[in-house]
């Protein structure tokens, strides 16, 4: 019980309910012994089963099957931990609180659900112990496993977990790859469940009969993340990513695992308005944040990707005193509160990717006069966002962390980007025993603590983090709201280097996969809607406003060049308008893979914003404006797709013309192929004209 | 010049636009010619190209192919009439009206189209001319031949329609099969367009892309039903429904073929949305039409379909006046306008399906006082509904029909449900040549004129008419409000009679697909959710209140035993309340196949209502209540599926609570398998209660 209570102990407010609801498992027979737990609202319901030893669980949902019985339990260094239990305890709890998030999707969060734990021993051996812990809420299922400590296990060996997910419905699967190494940056397949062979998580599904579920983790500390290997048709099973000391988890007893979760929704929509992996992580646990800033900045950064400057000192430097200060005027001239410059230390030369020993993170080149530069920018209320490209040198960057960090911190430096590009996806690891450096998984057990460590350091200086090239996210920003954002998919940079670029279905995918996780430094914004050597960016112009609402992050960056903002000005308000922190979100409508519609309302006004992206094919979507506030005018300021818009043939025809409206009125979003649309309403109609 | 005039001078009011667009065909090159036009809001584009001597025509949307280049013309008795064609001229023309219906699902429509027509003419033999028609709305296009007068063409002897609608993305679709004997009588297919066989419309596609279209027709008149036959891939060809001359048509020139039609949209509810099919039908041409009366109805009915009672005389007889008097007096009491009674006259004996010349249409049987029952409902304000069971002998109907409609029309009868109920799908047709009896299929010419014939002789007494075992319907209630309802469907009775009765996706089906072509008098409001012998209908309770607001109709039966109503008087009191005419009508969800969810607002109150069903599986729908009046508080009267309910294990799981609730609200649905969910939103809150 002690889990329980320091989980109930925790910083959430306001806490508004725990009852004992019942504590006995349901015996249904000698041999199959079963405990289960129905959500508030009793649409899901989960029942755990021991039958012949075998520990499985299965999620129902309004009478339909979800999960059928699928194995719990681990494979141990030391002997299997998934047979010959029986159950020798059960209880159950309800929670139901409403917590505030420091910033987010929305400021208020309900975290509502009956808890099952079920106490597991093995009859034989050393009579181990194992619990799982099953959160049901009515919109999906979090569990995970408790070791408690317990006579001989001071310290588990995991060689595998073998959790399975046996999917019940014929379903069909947006997914990336596993065991691969470009750290999640793929395109999503979309493949029968059946012929997914491992993917990372999220993965989401939709079963024939309409169902979406996504399966991910929350929590994710200490631990190697969690990959899915489909073992025989729609079962699923955990594969942890490697680590190089054989083993895939150490850890000393007693702990607890990364919640385990599944996000079910009727409409697509339903799993992007889930907040079950923020509510299975732990509250906050830095205090006062206030001194995390949602903001948008620029950046000295994509001029490198076009290929017209360079990370590295020399000619093409981009990184240099008098190009910085000329980005920082234009932050300040159009209110940006960041501006992001990379390539700004030494050790840019040209074999640093996985290769980032030469790396100095607490000087700058001498071409960039850091000290200057952030005193500029104070006074014109900018500040420079660092960056920390480690070149996957871990202990290299680790052993610099604090110094670099105070660097930054005495700067005002108040975020920072930090960098793990590897030449084969995994990173260097220093040998404690000597030799050759140890190679190491971006998500496995050793990378979970590094990231943590960078974060818990970087708040201790009262810095944010985005990391890119990232483990994925399980939503510890709700306890660390330092972690701001990060990268961990396919961004913009790929539309700059092509090969492909990314295909406009990408960030409709996008949506409802990797963004289930959380924020995304995708960096949307590029006006000019060209890559390298020109290439043409897959998007209309309206598109990549749309972005700014569609992919959630608390930072979000205008990616292009100034010179390119200044050649759309019409555009590029909407960018120096947008909201990046908000009071409420809705997904109004969209299909996975097809098109999205969300609306959000900035938190710091009383202003909604509206965006709407499809994929290849245009979309005609009739909306209503229930959202808006009764009663009330609002000027709707529309950037849309113009006439015969299409991302291949006419990407720049744009609208920007203004609407009265109110909460009674319907809008048709037309979008072209590959379009977009973006919407402000701000309350009162000043200005309005009906072009 | 002359059909424009004569369509533009029509009863549309008010009139609001008009113009010229443009008037030259596009010359693209000598060898194919060819003309387009686009909808007003530039989303759909049509083509007409004639290559090699054919005409073809093609449909795009925002830069996709929707229909493939697809083959127009005709097969007639004395030559083709599909070749060697060159295009003379053709002209372009934009409208724009919004009309009312005097009742419908809303009282306004915006009827905006651009229309191209395009004139053909045969380089070889007679030289015949051939006109199409296209209009082209922002959700569909309806297009139809116009066969000018003509020397040497009288008269046209269409032996095939070749008509073709080839669609271009891989699509599944929701059919039925033509050529069969059960009149429209089908569970709905859902298979790959390139599995269907022959079937009839409407036909509901959804391409892989989510893009949705449903094939139709409008304004069927003095024409044979149009079925789809699949040639090869994805291409359809019409099929016109036969005739016993061996052709499938003939008509004196000049005329018109009823309109083709293609509804669009990406969401399924857009198609349910449209009005395409209403707006290419010609204005009401009966003038006050006042005296059709939207209402509700009872029956002496469902005891007969129950094998209770039994319609022929006897024992058993249903229709007595005792029995009648007793129900009318139940319709009095609990505000119901109708009672429909059958089996009120001659001619019920044993062979009467397909052997309907036994029938008497106009006097009772001895034991039905109908000149007594009439002037007893008329006291207390109920009216029977009359019936005329043809058994499918069309002349011998025909023959009474004038002194039968005098009979109902004197005694107050204002409107009658007929029936065709046939022994193999085919009525009987005189022989004018003597000799055995001629068979006509139910939508062939000889049927479309006979219907109308009914129509139009029922409006000359002002008598309302709703045909079971119809004809399809394709928009004439337009035309002649008195068409206020029909059959045209596996209906409620299917689910006394079993084998098998309807599954729960059965009415979500009937939404995307047979609802697009307009009222249906599916009968729904079994309480007692028992069929003959007692079998289970598939359906929970709450969803029989639901399918009020789902499946449209002007009049809607409530179809149980007055003494199941006094069983469940908590549901019978939506059944009361719920309104039959409406102001204005959304689909706020749906799939086809999975689930629905409709709201519409009475036309005589401020009252809105919600009908949501599903299919077999249980549904979590989050709606936004933003259609309601902003500012005003509603008492909302939810009926809902209770815990745990199921069609297949507890059916009766049921509550009704009330909420109060605003246009700023939101409310979850959830509907069990089966299940449905129906709520009455009342301005004001006397007597909200918060159970």
């Amino acid at each position: 019980m002690s889990l329980f209570s320091l989980l109930l102990r925790g910083r959430s407010r306001p806490w508004l309910g725990l009852a004992l609801l019942f504590a006995s498992p349901v015996l249904m027979a000698a041999t199959t012994p079963s405990a289960s737990v129905e959500s508030p609202g009793k649409i899901l319901k989960v029942t755990l089963q021991v039958d012949g030893g075998t520990a499985r669980y299965q999620v129902q949902r309004l009478g339909d099957a979800v999960v059928d019985a699928s194995r719990l339990g681990f494979e141990l260094r030391d002997g299997r931990l998934d047979r010959d239990f029986e159950i020798t305890g059960s209880s159950t709890r309800a929670f139901d609180e409403t917590w505030e998030q420091p910033w987010g999707e929305r400021r208020l969060t309900r975290n509502h659900y009956n808890e099952l734990t079920v106490s597991l021993r093995q009859t034989t051996g050393d009579k181990r112990r194992l619990d799982v812990v099953f959160r049901v809420f009515d919109d999906g299922v979090g569990f995970r496993y408790v070791f408690p400590q317990q006579p001989g296990l001071a310290e588990a060996i995991i060689d595998e977990e073998l959790t399975e997910f046996a999917i019940a419905q014929p379903s069909t699967a947006w997914w990336i790859p596993a065991g691969e190494p470009i750290h999640y940056e793929y395109l999503y397949a979309r493949t029968p469940l059946q012929e997914v062979p491992l993917a990372h998580t999220p993965i989401t599904l939709r079963s024939d009969a309409g169902l979406h579920v996504a399966i991910h983790e929350a929590a994710l500390v200490d631990y190697a993340g969690m990959w899915l290997r489909r073992t025989e048709g729609q079962r699923l099973r955990a594969q942890l990513s490697p680590s190089a000391d054989g083993w895939k988890v150490r850890r000393a007893l007693p702990f607890s695992t990364p919640w385990r979760t599944l996000q079910i929704a009727d409409r697509a929509g339903g799993l992007v308005e889930s907040d079950l992996i923020l509510n299975l992580n732990e509250p906050n646990a830095l205090g006062d944040v206030s001194w995390v800033k949602p903001s948008k900045y620029l950046g000295v950064w994509w001029s490198m990707h076009l290929d017209e400057e360079s990370w590295a000192t020399g000619r093409r430097h981009a990184a240099t005193t008098a190009k910085t200060k000329k980005v920082i005027d234009f932050a300040a001239a159009n209110g940006f509160r960041g501006v992001l410059v990379e390539g700004w230390n030494p050790g840019w030369h040209g074999n640093w990717v996985g290769n980032g020993y030469d790396f100095d993170f607490t000087r700058a080149t001498p071409d960039f006069d850091i000290e200057a530069l952030s005193a500029y920018g104070a006074k014109k209320g900018v500040h420079l966002v660092g960056h920390h490209e480690t070149g996957c040198a871990i202990d290299h960057y680790e052993d610099q962390l604090g110094a670099a960090l105070d660097l930054y911190a005495r700067l005002g430096v108040d975020s920072f980007k930090t960098g793990y590009v590897c030449d084969d996806g995994q990173v260097d690891r220093r040998n404690p025993a000597g030799g050759p450096l140890l190679r190491e998984w971006h998500d496995g057990q050793f990378m979970a603590r590094h990231h943590l460590k960078v974060v818990q350091e970087a708040a201790a200086r009262r810095l944010a983090v985005n990391p890119h090239e990232p483990i994925k996210d399980t939503g510890l920003r709700r306890t660390y709201p330092n972690w701001i954002s990060r990268e961990g998919a396919r961004g913009m940079e790929y539309n700059a280097w092509g090969q492909p670029p990314n295909p406009p279905e990408h960030e409709v995918n996008l949506v409802f996969t990797r963004m289930l996780s959380g924020p995304m430094d995708y960096t949307p914004g590029v006006l000019s809607l060209k890559g390298r050597h020109g290439q043409a960016i897959p998007s209309t112009l309206a598109r990549q406003l749309a972005l700014y609402v569609v992919l959630y992050s608390p930072i979000q960056m205008a990616a292009d060049l100034p010179v390119h903002y200044q050649q759309h000005l019409d555009a590029f308000q909407f960018i120096k308008d947008v909201a990046v922190d908000w009071e409420q979100t809705r997904v109004l409508d969209g299909e996975v893979g097809d098109f999205v519609t969300i609306v959000r309302r900035d938190r710091n006004s009383s202003d909604w914003f509206l965006g709407s992206i499809t994929d290849e094919h245009g979309r005609v979507l009739p909306i209503s404006l229930g959202f808006l506030e009764p009663g009330v005018r609002y000027r709707a300021e529309i950037y849309r797709d113009g006439d015969g818009a299409d991302f291949r043939s006419n990407p720049f025809a744009f609208v920007r013309e203004t609407r009265e409206v109110t909460s009674a009125d319907h809008l048709t979003l037309i979008l072209g192929p590959g379009g977009g649309q973006a919407i402000r309403f701000k309350k009162g109609t000043e200005g309005i004209n009906s072009n």
